[in-house]
């Protein structure tokens, strides 16, 4: 059998069971932790905690929220610890395949190895930089330092993680291969704040279950826990049914809330030697909530940004090929619609300009431009538009 | 024409004008019951629900249940009572279709009839039994006496209704046919504890108006109003155009309350002589909320159950030709994930792993199985996945 | 280069720079109108809405209005007095494009000039005129007062706008064409009641900046901004990925509010010559919610009305070639579906019968008619259909 991959830096002392750390937790509440900092969480519903930040997020992730900004980031804010006690699982086997090892993938004959360097840190962001929505020509009612808030990031960086290659940033580096090569993206985790452990779960690639970069609790194996500090690689296999533009972001034991923090980017897998379109736009259409914000309102962003003039503006020019390829993030749905512009269904039958796409679901618009101009590209639902998810797409005679 | 079929163990003397059942309604209130029993329910609103279960359960239904749950119970209980008084309308012609009979339908050339005996019934359904999250590793934070609820689901019996064939679960069994047969349910109202009409209505197959299952108010035809201790008999037709997988539910007098309690289940039409996948699974994406747990929360479930351990275990083998049909329940809309896993869009052009479904719909992920391991599947609607839509898919070597 | 086009009726002194309007309102405010108007939004927000009614409407278009009617009334009514100040914005030029001008399009040969007079404006609006609920043959419970609400309709008029060929009502007039024409659409803002600047907004097919009919704040042109008492034409072409069937809407400074409350409607394209279906109905499935009805509940509606026997009763005979084209208003997903029917997906592969439809998506469900009777079709969604989004289709026999 092969040899198991193993992440650099892992401290095995650092693992412990899960039961344990109920324990440990339960302790703690005991000793009176409970009635100041988590004032308002039962005490049962804060050992569910325990393994499982991410149940608890559900909460927050719901619209529950909507009610009360102060719950909720008291119900955030005991996620985050408990997050950062989950360890490394002890991994059981209750079925023949949790003991499977599998083979590191190699390219296709013809194919080959595309390295990354992704380091992972949050980071301050601000959700609007210009403070302006240029649409509405009117100032965003929120002071700068309500516009900052702690926002996690994957970052690029050089070989061997030299040196960044981009800042920080929301959504994370874009990640290409093409059919028969294999993906390889060393991740640490470089946060130095939230201390929990984080993965990077990729869609449309194939992986073996070491690189599902997923946390499965009792399950989980290597990929699927990168702690504070460590460092880990990755190997996924760009196969032909993976053609195409996907997501891929946390899935650690605290995913939903550091995805939602900004944990995600894009993947683009082409067919060999198969051109790029003129322009390919990746456009993320996901949300920062108060559990993130800290805000008493939910805004609607676009890589990050809300409200036009922040969002992207993005740029063509008459006579390219033009693909702009959608993905949503956190729990909703949007229709995505471009003024001045209509392109086919993926069966190439309907004509359409304000498809729908789903949380984690990928649509593509694509078109030979034809129309110069100022143009907006928004999402449809009218409530997601008007809280800041709409951006300029302009258009340059040929 | 046709002779028009009927429920067994009809009692005409049960039927009664809406007109009057809301009198009686209105002197029931008038009496003092609303006081203590109705409380939060102005008198108007009361009224309407004399024929109208549904519209009153349309307040369950929607998100306004999150504030307060017992304002949610009440306004169940109210609805419950309504749907109970609901007696078999006198049935009015509006319309010259109002007046037209059908012939039932028989099987084409080739074709036969597949019959079963069903039988509805409520009972206490645990939607976790295990009372874990396997993926989190940690207890669910709820007492076992709480994880039950008064649900509703269709059982299977052998003919004649001699035998229980299936214990009583949720979702109800998968009906089975191929172009050209007919589907004859034998549907029984067994339950003795909601005392309400309800009925069985087909997505996907053909069938008349008397076979819709449907209750229409004055313009019910008899399948659509099965009273408790009724049996009625569909007859439903696989034409060319049925092949796919359906839903089945409730659509009596108070719909949506007992659809959501569990009376759902699956249709599946396959072309004459065509092969089932050698894995074909059913995957309900569904909700119990607040309004038949009584619990402060919703839960979003796999085929009636919430939390990996609890929801479906999965299971196939490289090589298989596989397929997941998916079908939404309840209000919400879904994408459907299986990690380490793409297949095609219905067109055959698009590679997806995260597709959008909605109430109702069905969506298939369909594959030939080539990746061993444990995976994972849920809805990535994070707060879905968090509240318990995420369950195991293990894939043996071939 | 091309003239521009003008809004006849266009008063300069009307424009003024959106940074005057701010301190306007910041003076009004200052002057203690705010207590008693706007009790509840702070100084801040309230300025935000100065060229920005659609900000502040997001808060009425989310869920957030569920708790609290009066608070999202009160909201309502400081964007529309926001909006009503909003002047016609002296046009800015951040990058080149915003200086082009462009020529008016003429149709292509053998195309022909579609020219429509279409005139906006408020009307009390009844939502439900029968008063009762006919699926559930039960008296509606509110008030014929309650049943009415202020309205916003685009009505159709003879050529310059000598008669009103229809009354006003919501949906507005269903626009045609074929490929190679163009549309000429004479808009007036004959509205009295809300002193704002509407447009018309249209999908699918092409036009320039011009004829976008948006506002865009500083880059505003002639289309996206008709002032009360003025008239402007929009030229649109059909082109052969025209070819569908497509919402316009208010896409002005108030655009959520206002295309909320009626200000939308359809455009079929076809191609040169095509024949229409037999029977062919657009299907809106949009809602009137607080913020415009001002009842504590939300209203599923199907173009304007809410409730079977006031929403459309649909008709059509065996063997006739049917569609149903659903667009999606407001906020909100929806999924179609009509008893007794099933229909092929848009690749002509997939057997449908409830597919999704998003916001301002079209989703078109086409079948030769072959199931006579009465039938329901609704959308799926179970809380949609319980509150109003259902209605009759009657089949007869060939």
């Amino acid at each position: 059998m092969e040899e198991e991959p193993r992440a650099r830096g892992a401290n095995p002392s650092h693992e412990a069971p899960i039961a344990h750390q109920l324990q440990e937790l339960d302790r703690e509440l005991s000793a009176a932790a409970a009635p100041s900092r988590f004032a308002g969480l039962d005490r049962r519903g804060f050992l569910a905690l325990g393994g499982t930040g991410a149940l608890f997020c559900s909460l927050a992730a719901t619209g529950s929220v909507g009610g009360d900004t102060k719950q909720t980031l008291r119900a955030v804010a005991a996620a985050d610890v408990a997050a950062a006690k989950v360890k490394r699982p002890r991994r059981v086997a209750l079925d023949p395949r949790d003991r499977d090892r599998y083979p590191t993938p190699q390219p296709q004959p013809g194919g080959v190895v595309r390295e990354y360097w992704v380091q992972a840190r949050s980071l301050m962001w601000d959700w609007a930089p210009s403070g302006r929505d240029e649409w509405m020509d009117a100032p965003i009612p929120q002071k700068k330092r309500k516009r900052q808030f702690r926002g996690f990031a994957y970052q690029l960086y050089s070989p061997g993680f030299a040196r960044a290659l981009q800042q920080a940033s929301i959504p994370g580096p874009t990640l290409h291969a093409e059919v028969g090569d294999t993906l390889v993206v060393h991740l640490r985790n470089g946060d130095e704040h939230f201390n929990q452990a984080i993965t990077m779960h990729p869609h449309g690639v194939k992986y073996t279950p070491d690189y599902d970069g997923s946390y499965f609790g009792p399950f989980t194996r290597v990929g699927g826990f990168i702690a504070p500090g460590e460092e880990f690689t990755y190997t996924w296999e760009a196969t032909p049914d993976s053609v195409g533009v996907w997501p891929y972001h946390d899935h650690g034991p605290n995913h939903t809330l550091n995805t939602f923090r900004g944990l995600f980017g894009a993947i683009v897998i082409r067919d060999k030697g198969a051109n790029a379109p003129d322009v390919e736009e990746i456009v993320w259409f996901h949300s920062f909530g108060p559990e993130v914000t800290g805000l008493d309102r939910l805004l609607h962003c676009i890589n990050g940004r809300a409200y036009a003039g922040n969002t992207p503006t993005f740029r063509a020019k008459v006579g390219q090929d033009v693909a702009f390829h959608v993905i949503g993030g956190n729990n909703d749905f949007h229709t995505f619609h471009i003024h001045g512009h209509r392109w086919k269904d993926s069966a190439g039958v309907v004509n359409m300009d304000t498809p729908t796409v789903g949380p984690f679901e990928t649509i593509t618009a694509r078109f030979t431009e034809d129309n110069p101009g100022r143009w907006m590209y928004h999402c449809h639902v009218m409530s997601h538009q008007d809280a800041g998810m709409a951006g300029w797409y302009i258009v340059d005679p040929a």
